[in-house]
């Protein structure tokens, strides 16, 4: 059974989940900078790819990713939080617009100054894409 | 620069990595078990599916991947610790006996009772398989 504290925690950690899905839709690379760590070492698996790491590999490519390209939404369908101490694992399911999601991601946050921040990104294909789900579901 | 405690809890930390993929190459259930927490909360991507959560549905699986099936090495190339207080991410590429890696992984460790223990493994394909590396890169 959850704490009340935990509740409060696991709505701070979607909070910077949700900043991050955000932050790719808008192609918004200063709030993506903004959230992921600056002194915690962090690592990242785009889909297919092999892992960056530290921060300036990883958002050297986020830089290139969010430049340019034509907007979509990416979701994040079915977060769910998984808490550690002062770290936090969320599993989700990444879907452009309203196509089946097509990845599953692990992010992962670690408090850094009393924020909950990106040490880790990992999206990799799913064999059999997820239907978006109803909001009953979300 | 890393501390010598660093240097000693990331080399604990690859030992219970390595325990995974020891526990997967000899299909030996009862060391998988072992290695996953008992009460920190877990979870597990296989490759290409839905998450799992939980203990009895994260070993269910494995109990069932880890029986009856041909023996092959698991490898674990190159990993990399990244430590974070009580929780260590190491990200790896895996790789069947001599054939290049054609998954990047995720795990995911926590202290419990003194012990480095999985909470969370995401392995995902990759798009470029990576050829076995030298020992000397290892």
């Amino acid at each position: 059974m959850l704490e009340t504290t935990d509740v409060v925690i696991e709505a701070a950690v979607l909070g910077a989940n949700d900043a991050f899905y955000r932050a790719f839709t808008r192609g918004d690379y200063a709030a993506m900078s903004d959230l992921w760590a600056e002194r915690a070492p962090v690592t990242c698996f785009h889909p297919g790819g092999q892992v960056l790491v530290g921060r300036s590999a990883v958002l050297g490519t986020w830089k290139q990713l969010l430049s340019g390209r034509s907007t979509f939404e990416l979701r994040c369908d079915r977060p769910l939080v998984r808490l550690h101490g002062d770290t936090a694992i969320v599993t989700c399911y990444e879907g452009s617009d309203n196509d089946p999601a097509h990845l599953a991601a692990t992010n992962v946050f670690a408090l850094e100054d009393g924020r909950w921040r990106m040490v880790h990104h990992h999206a990799g294909p799913m064999s059999n894409p997820l239907p978006r789900p109803s909001r009953s579901l979300n």
